[in-house]
């Protein structure tokens, strides 16, 4: 699992590009963790798109995870799964799909850190301090002294989220994550391959 | 498994009133199956109301069946799934819901029949003939003479579905059906407890 440069998928931001594609420029340019989240495709369309995912990730490398939705990520055999508030408990998730899979969930403060470890998690997901335009459920930003002081108290890797990009990515991973999750800095780019590409550079450092 | 008066549960059609109240009403006129379909709510929601049918129907011995979500039907221990065209294909859910759990497929043709049947379903779900103001994406109507039709060809039970009420109730019946499904006719009912008695009086004939 190497969480340093985590793209979530994101249909409306895409452009009208599929997102098998974006997916494939955004390996090629470096991207370590896949997270697909499709919130208003059918079950047989998320499924479709997730076995194709699968297919590209497994090929290259990349760990796949599947967001909310249990029955996708066990239908198209992801790497684990990642959990917001408005999903399923994390105890209950970490039951069903096993203990050989990656389990994420997002969490807003040291209380939902603790008790997302102790319901299993393999690392959390936290808001950064920037403006965002993805609504990614990710609770109340935390700030960059927030962050790095819930990356202190955290036992399991965390991965900043919301309105992260090539300009501030770098006093993001100051904070100790393990890695930075973008949306729109990809999804949405001109070139998703070279916007990967770029970002690649700052976590390498 | 008692498919004979058979409740799809709708919340646009539900007139603002609670699910699990109208589905406690719906059992006490005597309902013998429910399936719970949410396609808006957001994954917390849906396994919310799903925990309380369950418990509902654990109590007074009703079979529940989760629509589309098989996270869903697993995380509340429901007693199966049912599978749609836009939902996972009726062969996955199977293998992932496992041996011992209902599995119901909606089929438009004999063709499909035979292939839910293959993949290892319970019972098929047909769309009857008549008009309904429900999406109920079961394909094309049957027809009286289409459906009884398909009973016969059938191994498994069908259960019919489509603008089926206490007016029509018996027709639909005398094709050979296992049972008649029902949305508007109970969900949308003044008084659901009556609408479901009404219907279990035919039903029962």
């Amino acid at each position: 699992m190497d969480l340093s440069l985590y793209l979530v998928t994101d249909r409306p931001l895409s452009r009208g590009r599929p997102i098998d594609e974006i997916v494939s420029a955004a390996i090629a340019g470096g991207v370590t963790t896949i997270q697909l989240r499709e919130k208003d495709a059918s079950t047989a369309e998320f499924l479709d798109l997730a076995l194709r995912v699968r297919s590209i990730t497994r090929e290259s490398g990349v760990t796949f995870i599947v967001n909310d939705r249990l029955d996708i990520a066990l239908a198209s055999d992801a790497d684990g799964i990642h959990v917001g508030q408005d999903d399923m408990p994390a105890d209950l998730a970490r039951r069903l799909i096993g203990p050989g899979k990656i389990l994420g969930v997002t969490a807003a403060d040291a209380e939902q850190v603790e008790a997302a470890v102790a319901a299993g998690a393999d690392y959390i997901g936290c808001n950064a301090v920037f403006a965002t335009p993805t609504k990614t459920d990710t609770g109340i930003p935390q700030g960059i002294a927030g962050l790095a002081g819930l990356v202190r108290t955290s036992p399991v890797p965390v991965v900043a989220i919301g309105g992260i990009n090539a300009a501030n990515a770098a006093e993001v991973l100051s904070t100790g994550v393990a890695g930075i999750a973008v949306v729109s800095a990809i999804i949405a780019a001109d070139d998703p391959e070279m916007a990967a590409r770029e970002l690649k550079q700052i976590t390498d450092r």
